[in-house]
């Protein structure tokens, strides 16, 4: 397993009216999670990145962390250390934010 | 876990003269594996799909299977049915493109 984590967060935008993740929105999220993970020293092992749309749609913004398959809606940036701390440095859950 | 298998294809384009996968090759690999799935009725239980750079541009294009984390580089249209029949809808990794 080349990381001991990998997050793929949505950045994809789609059209108005559908609820979705949104470039801008998931791009915060993303910078948010690699500059926590950087300043613990943790990026060579855990990867947050930027992917397309994950099929969650009406729970944006969202993410999902492997190799669990855990997926994430309604992150905020104020979620994005607890996250860090309980699943990918620790591998529990942050139940209240998961979706499936 | 939501799907059994998620493969994330690297759509980045990075400028000249980097190695990338790009955007053009990287999107006709998701279109192509969800032609694949879709035909077999698998659409619904495994997702390919879209990302960002996945960090291996020296051997793109490149993808990650989850949950298993297995990284394919060099990856061909013509490589697309032998990965979805061994990886997605089997368990066995190509081992001659897999990369980390």
């Amino acid at each position: 397993m080349k990381y001991k984590k990998h997050v793929f967060i949505c950045t994809n935008q789609k059209d108005a009216p559908k609820k979705c993740c949104g470039a801008e929105r998931g791009s915060a999220l993303v910078e948010a999670f690699k500059a926590s993970l950087k300043e613990k020293g943790l990026s060579a092992e855990i990867r947050a990145q930027k992917a397309g749309c994950l099929d969650v749609c009406a729970f944006g913004p969202g993410l999902v962390v492997y190799p669990e398959g855990v997926f994430y809606g309604n992150v905020q940036l104020s979620d994005v250390e607890e996250i860090v701390e309980s699943n990918l440095v620790g591998d529990k859950a942050v139940e209240r934010l998961v979706i499936a």
